[in-house]
């Protein structure tokens, strides 16, 4: 191994173990640790993500990456080497830009917001919220400034979750996918057979849930023999290395949906971080490339897969195993049926496939206009509610049904709520691409075998982590750059039979 | 607060988050982490310790505390201030005598011994943990030398547990509790009414045990509001603030005693973390001064308070609800007497009060003998069970019921043994004194009410944290150096009830 590289390596495995300290204490503070340990938590928090904020930033590292970038100049491009290189050139330029108090400040502030928001959602009370929201916006605010913009500040948040994505392009996917699929929402609503989804409604005990959970995961790859499911309010996936992923779930008594595809998104996520290559290992490529293309893989895994027919033609029988008497009579159509109902509803993560995506546009408007400073948070929920109304056709009675349903904002992640929709365009443009380049994937899996698509993932996305940014994966998988056509196409072809249009 | 001492306690709050995040990567290590990810764990934890080494032996924090001592010199002794000064002075020059690469090598190897040792002890297989305990030895050995002795390399070790006590001092209270006590278990052994206790080695199922260990915990003063009970091979506690002190325990289906008295124990640990000052916050005295003082803790809690008659005259009636067909007949009294059946065995933990001291007196002399090179490691288990035959009186069938039941030798923690026994001398010590001073604490607990009892541990012991050494603790708090002599008070007045002498 080249020397300098080397040096850089052994400090980027420094910075990256203590990264992932720092995601222990975050996925602990979710699922394990008490409430009354948060204050010291956001502490313990603050001071390593301040360490590893300066160890990045320090001019010493800069030099380190120049250095190895010279010496490994001749590489390949696809290299090991000469990719993370390339990643941590782009990193250490964006990382400098945020001066270190508001590092300080930003992890200060999100790690009170957090608890603020679990117990403002919980208390159905957006004023308690209000405060910090606001501060959270500042933040953003200040961090697009941080990092520059030429004319929207949106484009300078969006970028760091979807590396070389504009505004303007979301916008324009998000468009031509909605005007494509408004005719199929309208001819569901209109002319579509009646689905009753009752029977997902029923008493499901814990236990069961749990049990199935365990049961099912393995089913779209994911193993738990280098995992571990836990139980969290908002749930996440959060790995510490690719023989460490673990997945979390929270549990309804009497709403299935909730722990099952969760569970599925989730192992979604975490085997993609299961499958990038043991090379990467300790470096920042050991993850996925973007939040777009890990939401592709969770959402492969909850809908394409585990809403597909195929695979509940399979494992129906096993999920009535579970729950014998709630499913007494019910056919594995019946059951398909239900969890592929559309209906437009309040809460974005039990949303159907096919007015999820409003949802998203909904948000990703919303935070444009928190962020140019054209809305206030105070008029946030009023705001909120208008659009629900206007683009899903319902209005939320509460606001822990409405602006308080979600996580996000305790943080200034502005910019990550479109990658839920870009990750649902991604995931049907690569399942179409698997399914052309090798028509047995598709075979099994309407078999209800996922193994094979899989597979395909691994070799064409998991292994690569983030050799590679969203624009240039999608490119080496599919020989397209992303477009909503595939998944107009999927929801068509699907709901069509659904709905017996 | 003075400019130096706030530029000293700035660092300090850094190093001891960083401390904490180590301590979460161990705890989650034992309890939640799947095996496959020890290998990339050992490698974080090994950074954190790194990265905590390097930043507590700079010249630059040796600088901080000496600045910090001259501005703090007229501080009164028992202030948190001069406390936490001497306490960095002390630790300062112990630390800097440890050279970065022993930090790191001790941290590899002992990371990867536990993987081994778990698996050796599950196959009753010395020889695979053979090769890794004589590293570990000689990691023992070396780091003697570089903290430094007289005469015996085992003096520098177990200072660095019992800060201040010599081997001979230790070695002068074991034989003459062994002496005084011996007498006691003689007539135990020869005169003693039978005591039956198959009652304790019924079903217990396991959910009806987790469920006793929530109730039974905070009889003894321990707050899940501020911890958390997880499952762990070897249980332990831990804590990551006082708002944050969790324990662990483990569950066997047909014997009862290791969940019951394990969670007493582990819980008198962790009321000492909960217990220390919140001004000692982000600070290393905001922990057990030493690690006999902690066991004195544990110790009082599963044995003076968790074994004692009044404790099951009250709680007995709440352990029959839990486990009504297995208790249907037994009274209160056939219960106290059958966990405190006092009868030679092999297992350290699962000892009675009589003979545990026996059991660490010889872990005291086989660790002696392994650093001073008398004894090879090939050789331990033969050693082991000769001396288990000659002190205790029975020989173990197999080496998981030797030489392979510790977790301890995976560490080279040489010295930390014998403070189990002071833990028991100081824990009696500790009782008796209060007792002594507030008569009223006895008549409490011998209605099975440990709150003031409890009460008087917060205020002369865990409120102090590490301000003071053991020494000055056991003086302040008793009035006399430490003795042998309550401990075997204890035991006479105890088992010459139980056994009817």
């Amino acid at each position: 191994m080249p020397e300098k590289y080397q040096a850089l390596l052994q400090k980027v495995n420094q910075i990256h173990d203590l990264e992932k300290a720092a995601q222990l204490l975050a996925w602990d503070r979710q699922v394990i640790m008490p409430q009354a340990g948060n204050e010291i938590r956001v502490q313990q928090m603050t001071t390593l993500r301040q360490l590893i904020h300066e160890m990045f930033t320090a001019d010493e590292f800069g030099q380190l990456i120049a250095d190895a970038a010279a010496e490994t100049a001749d590489y390949p491009y696809d290299s090991n080497e000469a990719s993370l290189v390339r990643y941590l050139q782009d990193e250490y330029a964006d990382r400098c830009k945020l001066p270190a108090d508001f590092i300080t400040r930003r992890a200060e502030i999100s790690g009170r917001a957090t608890p603020v928001w679990v117990q403002a959602r919980q208390d159905n009370d957006f004023a308690a919220f209000q405060p910090w929201l606001e501060q959270v916006v500042e933040l953003g605010q200040e961090m697009a400034g941080y990092y520059g913009y030429e004319n929207d500040p949106y484009d300078a948040l969006v970028d760091k979750f979807e590396k070389g994505i504009t505004t303007a392009e979301v916008r324009a996917l998000f468009d031509a996918q909605k005007e494509a699929t408004l005719p199929l929402l309208n001819a569901i609503q209109e002319q579509g057979r009646p689905v009753d989804d009752a029977l997902v409604n029923q008493h499901f005990p814990i236990d069961q849930q749990k049990a199935f959970a365990h049961y099912i995961a393995p089913f779209v790859g994911y193993d738990f023999d280098r995992g571990y499911l836990g139980t969290a309010v908002h749930p996440f996936a959060s790995s510490f290395s690719r023989w460490d992923a673990r997945i979390t779930t929270r549990w309804y008594a009497h709403f299935l949906n909730p722990s099952l595809f969760g569970t599925l998104h989730e192992s979604g996520h975490a085997i993609y971080e299961q499958g990038t290559h043991p090379d990467l290992a300790r470096t920042p490529l050991a993850r996925g490339t973007s939040s777009g293309i890990h939401e592709s893989q969770s959402r492969m895994m909850e809908n394409v897969v585990g809403r597909s027919w195929g695979f509940w033609q399979r494992h129906f029988p096993a999920l009535r195993d579970h729950f014998p008497d709630q499913f007494n009579g019910v056919s594995a159509r019946d059951f398909y049926r239900a969890v592929n109902k559309v209906k437009p509803s309040f809460i974005r993560v039990e949303a159907d496939e096919v007015t999820y995506n409003l949802h998203i546009i909904l948000r990703f408007e919303l935070e444009q206009a928190l962020i140019s400073g054209d809305l206030a948070a105070t008029d946030l929920p009023t705001a909120w509610n208008d659009k629900m109304q206007e683009m899903v056709g319902v209005t939320p009675p509460t606001d822990r049904e409405g602006v308080l349903q979600d996580i996000h904002w305790t943080r200034p992640s502005f910019g990550y709520f479109p990658t839920y929709a870009l990750g649902n365009l991604y995931a049907a443009q690569f399942h179409a691409a698997a399914v052309e380049q090798d028509p047995t994937i598709g075979e099994q899996l309407a078999d209800g075998d996922a193994t094979p698509l899989i597979a395909w993932l691994g070799d064409n996305i998991h292994q690569h982590g983030r050799k590679f940014t969203p624009g240039e994966l999608v490119q080496r998988a599919t020989g397209k750059p992303l477009s909503h056509r595939p998944f107009v196409r999927y929801l068509i072809e699907k709901f069509t039979d659904i709905y017996e249009l």
